[in-house]
């Protein structure tokens, strides 16, 4: 990491799969992959058992890779209630470790990190598991979807902070660049609106 | 507290006010207040200074009172949406608190704690008050509610723990004894349902 670089953990919170990824981005909005990982509690433990396995995984990931700040996704009541309140539990875990070890925390919902990494705020799993591996030279799809998650919110942090301006390419970020590559590659019509593409700035 | 008296510490999660209550329940049910405060966070602070604000307050307590057992409200999706994810992510971090202390926790749902305390599972904020000040012999009622809903927390927890079990009193518990006495002394009819009145063991 470079002093032009931001380093940018994302968490997508969970108690039984909490992803965590790790990027470096570029003033020119590339970006490079550190870590990704996924932090598993076991279903059968207690809760504050969990949380705590949860916390601990974080703290490693902060204390070996030294991100300068830390993206959480944000959480409804609104969704999946069977597990929305653990999922809410280990987002305060997420934003605490952050706190605790002297990090600024963002926040950012679902539809904010589809715009920002594929262009399109209603984007499906795979659509952003694919554009991440994109921006980030992956020779695979990250997976399980929660460690993708984890790399796109930290990407779109990355992105939608004014810190890091566009620079060149177009005016495209690289989400936008690989996409409009990846389109003109494809034989078939795009499933995907392109009226509304969002910079992410 | 003695070998033959159980502490518990009550936490009544919210960001804004998050009650603490710490009582010390003996075999014969009776109890004794310890502790009882609420920890606030400022509302413009960023949501994972706040977190840590109400980490730092909850381990003040634990290091200060040295609980064997922490019991926490159990906080529900269809509850009121604007600070339903406040209340959830605070519950994670008195969860995780206890954890890190090596403190077993539990939670206990608002009606299971109204019906522990007051005979009566939907009773109002200010009976419950009642009960906790009559039980713990309290000059005044604990203010703020909160604070109130953390002493009640620990109180439930402690008489619902299979190791209290009922000694001397007739049977009662002291908060069906304290209620038995307040009807008593009550001119007027009391308002509260009394045929299912569960005594929490």
């Amino acid at each position: 990491m470079t002093s032009r670089t931001l380093r940018v953990l994302g968490i997508d919170p969970g108690l039984t799969r909490c992803g965590v990824g790790v990027v470096d981005v570029a003033r020119d909005r590339s970006a490079t992959l550190v870590h990704v990982g996924v932090i598993r509690s076991a279903v059968d433990d207690p809760i504050e058992r969990r949380l705590a396995t949860i916390a601990a995984g974080i703290r490693a990931v902060v204390a070996e890779h030294g991100p300068a700040v830390v993206a959480v996704e944000r959480v409804f009541a609104q969704h999946n209630r069977s597990t929305v309140m653990g999922t809410a539990q280990a987002s305060g875990i997420a934003l605490l470790v952050a706190a605790e070890a002297g990090l600024p925390a963002a926040t950012h919902t679902p539809s904010e990190v589809k715009a920002a990494v594929t262009g399109y705020g209603a984007a499906d799993k795979r659509q952003v598991q694919t554009m991440v591996a994109r921006v980030l030279r992956l020779d695979a799809l990250p997976q399980p979807a929660d460690a993708a998650d984890a790399l796109a919110l930290a990407l779109c942090h990355a992105w939608r902070t004014p810190a890091s301006t566009p620079a060149a390419g177009g005016g495209l970020t690289p989400a936008q660049r690989a996409w409009a590559e990846a389109e003109s590659r494809s034989k078939s019509p795009t499933r995907v609106a392109r009226t509304k593409i969002r910079t992410g700035a």
